[in-house]
């Protein structure tokens, strides 16, 4: 009955940027996609790096902004382990276990979600902030909205998580 | 029908200490509060920091609990970036760049959320731990309680994140 | 009427592999369990840590995933803190203040969220990808599954946290 009115719904929050938590953001979208859920991924801070093209088209504005990018790349492909990274060592050694264990890239998980119809939202609070346009995002990205937007969709969802 | 029996509410754990965190954690508690919910932050283990003094009132028992209090400083205007502190630098150029864009820093949205009344209760067994007492708490916080009582409040609500 | 027909369930990702995560993930979950609910904690990446023995039963395969297992250590008292760890002396006092608290340890949260009838479930995923097999984790693993078995039980729960 419940659920009939309510479809299932699944928001998940993409704060942080590294490669591990990535990872398993989208594990968990793409698994509720192909069970039939409407998945939105809400990117938001470090997770924006996931969705940005790694070279900016925009032009920032201002020395901060300039450094603030320059220090704070992004580029799924560029997403570093939150432990072992040593330099991209580590991150290249989990890249090729994930590889040897037929696990999917980041890329590869990005199209199936899309393929699926996850939606991506860039948070526009930290786009300005941060000092990132649309054109600094990758095509991929449905829509951007800020917190009011973010709340609305998940008050209706059955799973919420913050990752 | 459903929603009209349970009213909307939302409650977040802020676990972390840090500004990013706190400031995303805030955002979507203010968000969810204007839309009319009922916003509960449970603030716990280097989420205390947030909600604690600059300078401790009570006095430390102990040693231990002395060190510890040195080392983890309390106070929202002391929190780092998870990313990019760099001794202070990269943090107080994430500031500038909030204040450039019009985002309100870590004090107003303390601010904004307590006016439109969001919870804030500070967990007991880390209190404990910490050698944290009430008196070394900002004055905002409303209720002192451990996990049975977040737990009570989590499953009635629609929005549950762990931050 | 909607309590009587869905159980009250919890579900927990534990994705981190530090103690104080795995204490605050463990702490609600009992607490949950205490009141009656079905917890589930779904251990994946570094979580899986927490429910690996500290020495390996199996054989890794392979040069990488036995360098992977050297860096990436298991065990629940091996833990450490997120902050201020500094080479064990942190996360040693930390151990002793929670002890002087009458605060239970990792090890004393395990047992009692099992005698509470918490589920234990391992990421199949990740297990592979970090070459760990079911021998080398505890015994109170109730479980093995991948993200669809978690979303499944997910969509169920009334609370679903993330740490």
């Amino acid at each position: 009955m419940d659920k009939s009115k309510d479809p299932d719904k699944a928001t998940i929050v993409l704060f942080s940027g590294e490669l591990d938590r990535a990872l398993a953001a989208f594990n968990i979208a793409v698994a509720a996609a192909l069970m039939g859920s409407q998945v939105t991924i809400f990117f938001t801070f470090w997770g924006l790096n996931v969705i940005r093209k790694r070279r900016p088209r925009s032009r920032a504005k201002g020395l901060l902004r300039k450094l603030m990018r320059r220090m704070n790349k992004g580029g799924m492909t560029k997403l570093k382990l939150s432990r072992f990274h040593m330099w991209g060592i580590g991150t290249w050694m989990m890249k090729l276990l994930m590889q040897w264990s037929n696990m999917p890239g980041i890329e590869e998980m990005v199209r199936s979600a899309k393929s699926l119809g996850v939606r991506f939202v860039a948070c526009t609070t930290t786009m300005a902030m941060m000092g990132v346009s649309r054109e600094d995002l990758v095509d991929e990205v449905d829509d951007l909205a800020g917190a009011a937007s973010y709340v609305d969709n998940a008050m209706d969802s059955r799973l919420n998580l913050f990752v």
